[in-house]
């Protein structure tokens, strides 16, 4: 599956993804509304305005990108309607040609961690049949239980041609609390690091392997160590933009074929039409404006890179 | 939400839980054969199996045990009509006087953990409503991200009186491979540890916090210095039985009063039929052999604790 993925961030020339997490108070009124009006102030209501607006969103912009990153907790939290709209989200962006990573921070360990593979990479048996449950492309992962954890998911890769993207670094302030602390004059995240590699030789695409991993653009200089350490491993990359993670910190996630990271804006691009930039679009065209934040981020990692 | 399962415990006389991971293959055949004729081999015949089954379970034990630890991935692994019959056994459980803990081990950062907090222990809003998505009594939660992950699940805590199980050390062999890392000469779990206590001093119980913690039957030495180290955190205690855990090691998660941890099995309750010990039953008696097999483990835990 990284093959396909670094195809399509080739082809568009955009080595970005957008989250599609959405909050309710990003989702323009007049889509709440039609909503509300067809099955009330409810949880299908709710899923009903999510899906109409990331439905906008992705007509909008799939030919630019290649890949979406929807947050599942976003859907989560409005119960089973919620995880219908996730679910559709995902199997829609497919249906345009884009590769899904679902967002799930997921781990646990043996037969829990090859339920949740199963349930998001995989096939799970049913009687003499098999059926994919959310049938993502890629899933973020939680190494905190350690191999236990993580094998299952890259076993569930191998057999169907999936990935999974390690966190290693998060972009958030307090990250460090236990991901930076020294273990013999090292930072956690580098052993972590080291691991996502010995679970990554097991599952290798043609170039990079199907096990990627997660470092924040809010931490740049980590980000150009681990990208070292690393050297076949995409690095997801959150904390672009709205976080505070700006191109010219970029350039250090990206290995000299130019390929090597694919860098996430959530916010930034499905709530554009709510910032000063892109206010004159207005709410009845947020679509367009995530187009436009779209073009202006590639632009602005390109430009980064020199290319 | 501490109190209430406190007081569960003791008028019960039973610190432990009973964790409802079902495997298709826990499910005796005439369950399977009587959903599938329903809903043939689908998702859906498989969820419909998977919620008699566990309301078999809950039937036959909820008047001896104090709560039950229904595993999410478990159902997930079926997709929505997965989460669906997780989504009901919680509501039955609930219905019958059981404190429901949700193994769900999430954890993001910042509005993704609110999410998830709300999604699973509150409510949340549509327009001028607000509804919950799962509701369940206590979820576990993973901390790597660190406090800006786990923060967002203490505040709903706070709010809707639930509570929290934080990964500490967890029961699986490779748990050590980052959670046993030395930092300044101490395991990386004693400083989650730490953080755990400040985090549930936010949110007292009347004698325990709402914020717990995991700690896995099968390390008992680590288990007896994290019982010191946190002395108003319940113990939530995975790894007995089916993973090797006894209960002559489980003496030192407790406190002097009696109380301090609650010890789950899954495995070795709910397919207890399945083992040579509970074979006389027969797969029609699934159930009375779970009950068995719960009556045997409180004699077992409160005999190793002298009472």
């Amino acid at each position: 599956m990284i093959n396909t993925l670094i195809k399509n961030i080739q082809e568009k020339n955009a080595p970005i993804v957008v989250g599609l997490d959405p909050m309710m108070n990003y989702i323009p009124e007049y889509i709440q509304k039609e909503a509300f009006e067809e099955y009330g102030e409810t949880l299908k209501g709710a899923a009903k305005a999510i899906w109409v607006y990331n439905k906008g969103i992705i007509d909008a912009t799939y030919d630019l990108i290649p890949a979406v990153k929807p947050q599942i907790a976003m859907y989560e939290q409005f119960g089973i309607e919620g995880l219908i709209a996730f679910h559709k989200t995902c199997a829609y962006a497919k249906e345009k040609g884009l590769v899904v990573i679902g967002d799930i921070k997921r781990g646990d360990i043996g037969s829990t961690s090859t339920a949740y593979a199963v349930g998001h990479l995989g096939k799970v048996k049913v009687g003499s049949k098999a059926f994919s449950g959310f049938d993502e492309d890629f899933v973020t992962v939680n190494p905190y239980l350690g191999t236990d954890g993580v094998k299952p998911f890259v076993d569930v890769c191998k057999e169907e041609n999936k990935g999974i993207f390690v966190l290693v670094k998060t972009s958030n302030p307090s990250s460090g609390e236990f991901q930076d602390k020294l273990v013999d004059g090292r930072p956690l995240y580098e052993l972590v690091a080291e691991k996502v590699v010995e679970w990554g030789n097991e599952c290798m695409g043609d170039t990079y392997s199907n096990v990627g991993c997660v470092v924040g653009a809010t931490y740049p200089e980590m980000g150009k160590v681990l990208r070292k350490l690393m050297p076949k491993t995409y690095i997801l990359v959150p904390g672009y933009g709205a976080q505070g993670g700006k191109a010219a910190d970029l350039v250090h996630y990206f290995n000299e074929d130019g390929l090597g990271a694919i860098v996430n804006s959530s916010r930034g691009i499905i709530a554009a039409y709510k910032q000063e930039k892109y206010a004159s679009f207005g709410s009845k065209n947020y679509a367009d404006a995530s187009r436009q934040a779209v073009v202006d981020m590639i632009a602005d990692i390109n430009g980064a890179l020199g290319r």
